[in-house]
């Protein structure tokens, strides 16, 4: 099935075990490449030509086919100069044609994907802001088979980077240089499901939508959600202990993960895949590879502990004078929604207006005046008439006390939708407009919105600062948008963010992780002594550090240092 | 103040910082001992004289002053056999007198204690199954004391064991040897309290009930809850991981932790003392520490996230015919309780006679008819009225449905805290009664019950086999009450438990820790390969294994193996 919206063209495959966002610029070049679209859909029929789909999902995201030698360095630099001060790893190995054949061996020839349009998309992260000159791309569909290519890898000291769904915003998915693609979408099988206990074992290449339809079946849901839900994997979600809208009410996705199975950098399998709620049997290992960006291991199987689908939600969307509104109509919500609170969303004008602006068929939801904030609220509850009491009752305070300027309660599924794509719909318009610094920040809620408005001041008319993000887990997303990118900018921000951040004992990545784009700032969250141990971490995992080189530790960090150049001035 | 129940006596200080459960046997000795408790109780108008407080616990608990040296090697094998095939490590130094005047420059005089009388109730633990021979504990103030007393230790190599409120049950707390003791009460200084987001930040040395009581009037909580909250500590909490009977709603204590302070063997203060929802930034290193039982590291401070106390709490009290029935009334709660559901726990009625029998002013609650299991139903919710139309639709239909055959709702709260002192009052009554050989197993709910009537058939007349726990879990508490210690009794449980247990997938420790008891049982819940990794996780923490030694890992997962004898048969 191809639905096409003005501008966006999702393609959500029902049978096949893929589903991507293609991602088109508005009008002409979507209608110019109709022709493949159409193309694309037959495909999708012959399952399994994954080299095929690649394809056409690479012309239908850059227009033409274009060898991965052709991005020019300077391009790269200028959309993050970090690339200007990282050097290949002279350790690593380069691919050679021998390489090639070994991993036909291990996960046949139609899983070794090495044509340049077949690798496009894997090689550039979802901003297309990162991106890499991996030659192979390998798609085992076992775990045997993931610890046959890394035991390969480490011998032959090849570098690789394993990849769920590609929808990373810190340049952690992609390579940096030549890393072998290890891509764990063809491992997508649900293993089981406990339907007493909500228990759900399965694959790491299954999708998070996928996964929340089949639970949706039995009475379930999975405990997290975001706008990526369409293409991320489990697997993914779960290195990068992916956040989202529920967090508030269901706990990290690291508090809900009962089991898991990885695949170490020497091959070895690390089986831990229990389905027990309590197991306190010595050193909960699992737990260090959780949010470890697939730098320790790599995540191949995953127990999972699911709430139950309670039957009535409600959304509603608030506007507000003040920030300090924002936080006091927090407050009332935990006193008064309680049990049902699941999301407490904000978001500020300017990045409503980009939304709006961006993404047809939506609409301000209050639209007879402007706010300077908008909130939205989201209830999940077993009882219908409960909450929509609970949830009358908490509008009426805030209304009394003058909390908030003025709302609405979606009032059907329709609307229910709609409201939450103004929230989650600001990634994918930012990516539309232009070039985007984006920041995902822990701050104090009381000091959260400071920063959005010194950036305003900083910038002036250079660029667009908004704010949005999860008010009720103290994160912000901070959001610059620009034409293009532009060093001048970049050194407005960085490191002005950073070192705010830190001086207000905040985090330099929330949820997001730091990837490639962060791996220098871990100073700015964390201590030498806390990175020197996760260094010996990284040395005891995968000696050769073979997997995802230049991500999460800074090069600083090791011995060798001779990943990085010597360049001291960041911009 | 000091408040009398016929049989126990409770000692709970309010201005000072501790507070003892003090456990007498009924009638006599009580009252012989009733000066004692006079003199005790102008002891606590001396603030910070510890070392008398002790003495009067000791002479309380134990009737007469009592070398530790006195107590037989025989009496520790015949309560656990471990005994008889661990050697003390001869790596270890012995405690010189030099040590002494060592720590009382770190902590002064009066925080060394080595008069026997003063160590007698650290040396034991809390069910007077496991039994030390420490000459000295440690009473550390500051975070900083605690790590110049590691750095000595570790320097000396002298063996070390973290204690908190000593509460476990499975010999962790208490040395096996003559380990140093290094007590955390000392350090339990409320740090700070975020009311906005409820986050507490605190020494480890707090008990669990005062956190409680503090947050009670701030509108909060803590997110564990259990029979031993009177006397246990966060840090130890933290350190085994601690369960309870709130996990099912608020998740595990580790979901919880958003920082921790923790001290390494060689004195190096690890802060990751955020107070932050979320933060990846880097390997989440805290995680490691959390449930491994003061074998890596000593936690010093804690930064957690507490939920909100809502105001309507409802517990009901139900009789099941079958095990099955339990279990449907399960799935029942889940759906009709919903969001408000906090507590779903068992017993069965040899439990409960054995709680009725040992615990004075406790009534059947169902008192006209008989049922083999009991089933406790909490919810907590933010609105009376919502929560008991839920819980009253939720028990018609259960009887609707026969899934229960009795049941009686708690109208005050009395008798909410006298049907919770029904289930949290069993291991106090267990210890009563003689000899109990404890397990905690984590077990799929619809084999749970088995074992159970396994171990009754087994055992016979020998002893009585019971079982309660966390349904909602799957967490069974497997005892079995014997007058006295025997080693027939122990090798029809041993390993029998264990192996059916490996054999269901279950966990051989839910939530009680692995300790001193179950470190060689280890290998029925986890691989050999696992058990490596953590051997290695203990080499890179403290590389001359002198914290708590003997506990958790297995003797035979390090390579000098000479902690044990060579005994195979464990009975």
């Amino acid at each position: 099935m191809v639905s096409f919206a003005r501008g966006f063209c999702r393609l959500k495959f029902t049978k096949a075990p893929w589903s991507f966002e293609v991602h088109c610029s508005v009008g002409s070049e979507l209608f110019v490449r109709h022709k493949q679209i159409s193309a694309f859909t037959s495909v999708v029929r012959c399952h399994g030509e994954y080299s095929k789909l690649l394809s056409c999902y690479s012309l239908l995201t850059h227009g033409q086919r274009r060898h991965n030698s052709e991005i020019p360095e300077v391009d790269r630099v200028k959309k993050d100069p970090r690339y200007d001060r990282t050097l290949r790893d002279a350790r690593f190995s380069k691919l050679s044609n021998q390489d090639l054949v070994e991993f036909k061996k291990i996960v046949g020839d139609s899983s070794v994907l090495t044509e340049a349009f077949e690798l496009e998309a894997a090689n550039r992260d979802w901003l297309g802001k990162y991106v890499g000159t991996s030659q192979a791309l390998l798609r085992p569909r076992t775990t045997q088979q993931v610890s046959e290519i890394l035991s390969y890898c480490n011998t032959r000291r090849l570098a690789v980077v394993p990849q769920g769904g590609n929808t990373g915003l810190v340049g952690g998915s992609v390579p940096v240089f030549d890393e072998v693609i290890l891509s764990l979408g063809a491992m997508d099988n649900i293993i089981s499901f406990d339907e007493g206990n909500g228990i759900l074992v399965c694959e790491a290449g299954c999708i998070l939508e996928k996964l929340d339809s089949f639970l949706a079946e039995k009475g379930y849901m999975m405990p997290l959600d975001f706008g990526a839900k369409g293409s991320c994997q489990i697997g993914g979600n779960i290195s990068t202990n992916a956040g989202g809208i529920h967090l508030l009410r269901y706990g990290s996705l690291r508090a809900n993960i009962l089991g898991l199975e990885i695949v170490l950098a020497n091959g070895q399998v690390i089986d831990s895949l229990r389905s027990l709620r309590k197991d306190n049997t010595g050193y909960d290992m699992k737990q260090i590879f959780i949010g470890a960006e697939g730098t320790l291991g790599v995540v191949t199987k995953v127990s999972i502990l699911t709430p139950a689908r309670l039957s009535s939600r409600n959304v509603v969307f608030l506007g507000c004078k003040y920030f300090t509104d924002c936080q006091r109509a927090l407050k009332e919500a935990r006193s008064n929604l309680g049990e049902i609170l699941s999301a407490f969303e904000f978001l500020d004008r300017k990045a409503l207006d980009m939304v709006l602006s961006h993404s047809d068929g939506l609409r301000d939801p209050l639209p007879d005046s402007k706010h300077s904030f908008y909130l939205l609220v989201e209830t999940t509850g077993s009882c219908f008439n409960h909450d929509r009491e609970k949830l009358d009752n908490f509008l009426e305070i805030c209304m009394d006390k003058g909390v908030v300027a003025d709302g609405v309660v979606a009032q059907d599924n329709q609307q229910f939708r709609s409201f939450w794509q103004l929230r989650e719909g600001i990634t994918e318009a930012l990516s539309k407009a232009g070039a985007v610094y984006k920041y995902d920040l822990s701050i104090p809620v009381p000091y959260m919105y400071n920063i959005v408005e010194n950036l305003q001041h900083r910038l002036g008319d250079l660029a667009v600062v908004m704010g949005y993000g999860h008010l009720g887990d103290g994160n912000l997303h901070l959001n610059i948008s620009a034409p293009r990118y532009d060093s001048k900018i970049f050194s407005l921000i960085e490191p002005f963010v950073y070192e705010w951040t830190a001086s207000h004992k905040g985090s330099v990545s929330a949820e997001h992780g730091l990837g490639f784009m962060k791996a220098d700032a871990i100073y700015y969250s964390k201590s030498p002594e806390m990175v020197q141990w996760m260094t010996r971490f990284k040395q005891m995992f995968d000696c050769n550090g073979i997997l995802n080189p230049y991500k999460v530790l800074p090069g600083s960090s090791f011995k060798e240092g001779s990943r990085y150049r010597n360049v001291s001035n960041s911009s």
